[in-house]
């Protein structure tokens, strides 16, 4: 992880981040003429007459909101809308620098559901896409629900999701190294936030059956109360009610708990070629060089750019929306979320450009168990993502395009400036 | 005013007019973690600690949220949000190549006033200022006056205040020339809306006195019913039914209302040295010609480039907005207002630099009937405008900056790229 003082940090933000520029031409008094009055009613009168026309004469085509209220800002918990603009700012950076995706920041001042959800549909004609972002659990999961069902642009929590998607990916991949099959896997999380559950949620959906999950009061089983209705669900009958009674024999361990939590005799007693995702940052749940002290079967990932396997959101939501923009996505499906997954765990067993290996501080790197996860830097991640999301949305039939080539579109993905 | 083809104006408008740009150096890894986690907690603390240090390390200290809900759409009227997008979008253009001001539009599909106000107000947190646009009267009063008092944000109806402050700006100064004085003034308003309402109150501040409206079912006198409280504040004990019967002996005629309604007729009553502010477009209540054919001392303004006095919205809400956020403004006052209005007057009086005259089309043109207000596309109105607003605002002590210089204020706008 490269190191910088507070200054540099605070310094960096002077002024913000992101800026509005034009993209049409706007030098003679002609050009102000098409821009505004009154050659702007032209468009205006085409979208009047059909809103999906909204995407070939207005931005909306390339935009997607990034929405918070600052209520689960990441490392800093609920510091409020004005104070998590920062964090937004910063997304619609990755957005942009990632995928050219234009993304705009709205932070919202406001913590009922009902309201961010009223607020939220009300200015999604703005939009083609909303990254909802650091919303606390359990608000989060009725405003995505509702605002999949009552909006008609792609919405995603990127922090219940984007974290889902990527540690799929690895998991996909280590299960072919491992040579287990998903059915028979033991899996403990750690951390039942909107990523742990989403996470669990999506290990499901490729065949996972035993999950145990823990929170701050240790494992959920049968026997708790008070339980949200999203932690009920994975709520099973076990005498296990620390993660040391969980941990044993487990194949997997995802941490999005708290630093240290995972102790060496706990990861000592895991099943064989056991996949540990500490994804507590900056202190991860056990660091990889501790593990490693301990056993040479395992495949760790973290949250951290200087240990192998980096699982970092940045992998998905550019890729994800940018496929999603352009066909005109109504929704994001759990298909075109699969897709995403599944491309990334493929792009993983491909040769390792030069480049990318430079970035990773290696000289050569090759699929396996240090490398289940594409690295975040590889430009390759692009073009194997955007079109496997595409694609996935137009065979869902939830697309507003009419035809789609996934070939030419992947060509396509080149004319980006990034 | 330049000529173009439906197909010209749809082919400007593809794939939209602004994009969102990333500022801040974005090339290596150490960027990525300053701009995003775990650097971007440290601005994230500062804002927590005091929310206006969001001026210093976000984008909220150069941003203007520009908002619409479409129903009051210029020569459109209520097409919706949707369809009012490319003028909003055109709209930031006009802010960022004006002014430098990073514009955001945003599409509200809601017409309830109550409700606008509660998304504007939570959305607020994300923006240095709000340009209310093209949202219908009466709505758009309750929503700019309850939002300029439950933000802590600039807040303007551009429809109502920048016609005012523009309007009043040639009124200063031709009265100048006529050497009339403002309470002996009797005006007549033809147009109640939004815009007609604000200019009448405006001319009130300067001591106007006698002022007659009309809406389409003619003069707002005592004996009508069913007005809106802000028509029924300028109703007035009179015969005059007509504006046949409004006009005569009348110093001032505003249209903003329907092209063609003053006649010639009508002119001819009008009192001497009249001015005529034929504001409808793209025909006028009156054309120009028109009016020299009957008198020639009249002064007539239009909406129109390519007639003398042009009264363009540009010449205000992009420098009201740049000198309102340069000093962190709470609000836009009436003091603010004014002092917008009284230096574009005097700017109207400096000699005209010859690339304005070659842009207005003349050899050489002076302040007198035909050049009673600045052009929109002299750059000088940036260096007039916006430190005066400023100094307003910092005299009513309504910012949050501390000092204030107006001279090195102005010095500062020299470096904004435009």
């Amino acid at each position: 992880m490269a190191k910088y003082t507070k200054e540099e940090a605070l310094n960096y933000h002077i002024g913000g981040k992101i800026s509005v520029e034009v993209k049409t031409p706007f030098e003679s008094s002609k050009d102000l003429t098409l821009a505004y009055s009154p050659g702007v009613a032209e468009p205006c009168k085409e979208i009047d007459g059909n809103a999906d026309l909204a995407y070939k004469y207005t931005n909306k085509s390339n935009l997607v909101a990034v929405i918070s209220n600052g209520t689960a800002v990441l490392g800093l918990g609920d510091i409020g809308a004005q104070a998590s603009k920062p964090v937004m700012e910063g997304k619609a950076v990755l957005f942009k620098k990632f995928a050219g995706v234009d993304a705009f920041d709205i932070e919202i001042d406001e913590k009922d559901p009902n309201k961010i959800i009223e607020i939220c549909k009300a200015i999604s004609p703005t939009f083609g896409g909303i990254n909802l972002e650091d919303i606390k659990a359990p608000e989060c999961f009725e405003i995505e629900k509702r605002l999949k069902a009552e909006t008609n642009i792609p919405v995603m929590h990127d922090d219940q999701h984007g974290t889902a998607i990527i540690t799929t990916a690895g998991l996909i991949n280590a299960l072919e190294i491992s040579g287990k099959k998903a059915s028979d896997l033991k899996v403990v999380v750690s951390g039942s936030g909107a990523a742990g559950i989403a996470c669990a949620k999506m290990y499901q959906q490729i065949g996972v059956k035993n999950i145990i999950m823990l929170d701050s009061k240790g494992v959920i089983h049968s026997g708790r109360e008070n339980l949200s209705p999203e932690k009920a669900y994975f709520a099973i009958d076990t005498d296990a009610r620390t993660l040391e009674d969980a941990i044993k024999d487990a194949d997997m361990f995802l941490g999005l708990s708290k630093g240290g939590v995972l102790t060496k005799d706990m990861v000592k007693s895991m099943a064989s070629n056991p996949i540990i995702f500490a994804l507590a940052n900056p202190v991860p749940e056990i660091y990889p060089e501790d593990v490693h002290s301990i056993r040479d079967d395992a495949m760790v990932g973290t949250g951290r750019s200087d240990y192998p396997n980096q699982v970092n959101n940045v992998l998905g939501f550019p890729y994800i929306f940018r496929g999603a923009l352009d066909v005109q996505a109504k929704f994001i499906t759990e298909e075109m979320k699969m897709a995403a997954a599944k491309a990334l765990a493929d792009l993983a067993k491909e040769p390792v450009p030069a480049d990318v290996c430079e970035k990773m501080g290696v000289d050569k790197i090759s699929f396996g168990k240090d490398y289940i996860i594409p690295n975040p830097f590889d430009k390759r991640v692009l073009f194997a993502v955007a079109p496997a999301v595409a694609k996935a949305a137009f065979d869902a039939g939830v697309t507003r395009v009419k035809e789609f080539d996934e070939n030419s579109y992947r060509d396509s993905l080149k004319n980006i400036k990034l």
